[in-house]
């Protein structure tokens, strides 16, 4: 059994590596095409999809998930819209295949091109949402990988649904028919044999909460891009405009807490928590907030409701309306803070000091680092990518937000005359 | 013992990421300084680093080791004057670290800034050679980062004498002291650690044998950045300029047989496999090059010395003067070839057909690809990246050879006035 599903999988990641090789000279028009008619497969298909979708909502109600849960699985007319307009703004994204990067003329004549060009093939690992299918194919193809899709097994129909609706806009398409492939098992055997296919899949990422993600990390042997959490950081500097940081502060957290750019920790320069702490206090208990605080600011926030925040605290990704907040002495002091609870997300700095805030820029280890901006803008859309297939905290090869150039590597294309040495 | 073990190597990678920490703020000067006293050290330490490189070598013969990995072990004044020589050159080089990669003005006026950063902590695994601690260093110091060395066990003694003149230059610059450690145990535990240490070491790079590579890459939970092999391929088409190709491929198989750039795989079009064959085999075969040939190439062989190629002689990276060959019927035959047995590493077409030329630069999937050149420039001083930590057949963060840029990632630095929403 667990030998059949070995070799389905890898049947399934053969097929992908075929199709990336003829997907990467696919040109714009073609791909171009194959999205419209998975956008037009959508439009035409909602009663099925609909169908396929009660099936996973009924189920999930049998197994009692959360109503926050069962949202997340629901495909309305609403969300179906919400597919196809991104599918159509895909269609009018530059195509970002076959950018020149760098070019240079050897002495010895060599012509050397540094060129863009698909990854290859991208697994992608996600949980209940199942526009995430539409959303990555869609990525995916527009940036000329072949893609394998895993979603979770509570979107199971759905994902069916939509995977043979692209399946076919595909044949129909001048693309490969194997460009999309959606795994049709939802046990964690196949994945298991998924992330050892590094001879033919070339980049995984995992998107859902940070148990599975640490999984697929722990256990890949294809190289992952992911992040874990976003335990985001705002400090507020001696020099800080306070109308500014309560704003900032507040909106922050309070804006949409369940969010990876919201702010966890609240960080405070010390000869200004007095004037600054109760104030901001009052309007984030005023929007529901919890408030985790250390001793010195548990000082200043006398007669408040407020826990004494623990170093787990700190580090947590609260997803929720909470927030630690911390005093500190010194900009040193901050990021140095920073750098030990932070989860390289997003962090900000609130100051007039241009110095000190060039310091915090620099030294502060994340992806994004702020001025006098709410860590809320890290985010594809925000920062002009047009679409976004994750966030990375990683390092290698993409950090921060991931759009369409993100899922390209590039090529040297050396032209000569006949040299040899 | 292995749990002290175990501590000994998390400290190590904790300090490392400490000294990043600092290290990714330091100046071109700092570095540079730090470079600087790296190579006096090495010059005024000759007699000790060729008393401690005797010991292994006299292990070394003990142990019987072939002559040709004694002669990779042996410290000889010019191989120290290299390792100088090549400090200075790094010297010489621009600071990668700093550099504004791209920048854009947003509707709601942030201002966006990615910014050339250094990765943070990179580990280098390594086998036999120990000019390589000399050279690792070096690269990882000037590129900002902090670095863990872990040589082989034949160079114990050289690699622990390198590494104190490292460690005594260090302490004389403005960077920090664990800005390069190397690990002192050599035993296979050490590694295996050092693989899981990801929470403080971001990259890991192993240089050495496929063995060495395949185990690094199975076990390491960091992400690795690597080439397992060269099997280079060149495909002479029916337009090529024969005298090229016969200088071309014999050159590039029997300049230096042994090195990751050299062609394993001669592809010769079947309209001019007769006119081109003979005179080539002669030609390689006076260079004392064996040939491994397919069935049409053998019937226009008659009467040479060659043997039947099997599928994995195709395959195989022969690291000596050995090559088959392989008639093809058209460039598509070609190139499906290539993207089947090559190793994504380096391939040429020879030819005077710009746009068959065209095809084959866009369809061969590999690092970097070739148009009537010999693969051997795949190089990081021939591409004039002025140093090379490596050659990745890779597809994340980067592909093909790596200089200074290449072990640098990026942060986004986003400069606001108060935008919260």
């Amino acid at each position: 059994m667990s030998n059949s599903l070995s070799s389905e999988i890898e049947a399934i990641a053969k097929r992908a590596r075929n199709a990336s090789l003829n997907l990467c000279s696919s040109t714009t028009a073609e791909k171009n095409e194959a999205l419209q008619a998975i956008a037009r497969g959508l439009e035409s298909n909602r009663r099925l999809l609909k169908e396929e979708n009660e099936k996973d909502l009924a189920k999930a109600e049998e197994n009692g998930l959360s109503s926050a849960m069962v949202d997340r699985l629901r495909l309305t007319h609403e969300r179906i819209d919400g597919m196809v307009k991104g599918l159509r703004q895909l269609i009018e994204l530059p195509d970002p295949v076959g950018t020149t990067l760098d070019s240079k003329a050897r002495p010895n004549g060599l012509e050397i091109n540094k060129v863009r060009v698909p990854i290859g093939v991208i697994g992608i690992i996600y949980e209940s949402r199942p526009n995430v299918t539409i959303d990555c194919a869609g990525l995916c193809l527009k940036s000329g990988n072949a893609s394998i899709l895993r979603g979770g097994k509570e979107a199971k129909h759905s994902n069916l649904a939509l995977a043979s609706i692209i399946s076919d806009a595909l044949k129909a398409s001048p693309l490969p028919d194997d460009a999309v492939q959606l795994i049709p098992t939802v046990d964690r055997e196949a994945l298991n044999h998924l992330l050892t296919m590094d001879q033919y899949v070339h980049c995984i990422i995992p998107r859902g909460g940070e148990g599975l993600i640490r999984f697929v990390a722990e256990n890949s042997r294809v190289p992952v891009i992911k992040h874990y959490k976003g335990v985001c950081n705002l400090f507020v500097d001696a020099s800080a405009d306070l109308k500014m940081a309560e704003e900032i502060a507040v909106s922050s957290k309070c804006g949409r807490p369940g969010v990876c750019n919201a702010i966890e920790n609240l960080i405070v320069d010390a000869s200004i928590a007095e004037s600054f702490l109760p104030s901001v206090a009052k309007k984030l208990q005023e929007h529901g907030c919890e408030l985790r605080v250390d001793e010195k600011a548990a000082d200043i926030l006398e007669g408040f409701e407020c826990k004494i925040a623990t170093q787990e605290d700190f580090a947590e990704e609260f997803l929720d309306l909470r927030l630690a907040i911390k005093v500190v002495d010194s900009l040193g002091e901050a990021i140095a803070f920073i750098n030990q609870f932070g989860s390289g997300h997003s962090e900000s700095i609130l100051t007039s000091n241009k110095k000190r805030a060039e310091t915090f820029l620099n030294d502060v280890d994340a992806s994004s680092v702020y001025w006098n901006a709410s860590t809320r803008f890290t985010d594809g859309f925000e920062f002009g990518l047009g679409a976004e297939i994750g966030i990375s905290t990683d390092r290698l090869h993409a950090r921060g937000p991931m759009g369409l150039e993100e899922l390209c590597t590039y090529k040297y294309q050396i032209i000569g005359n006949g040299q040899w040495k």
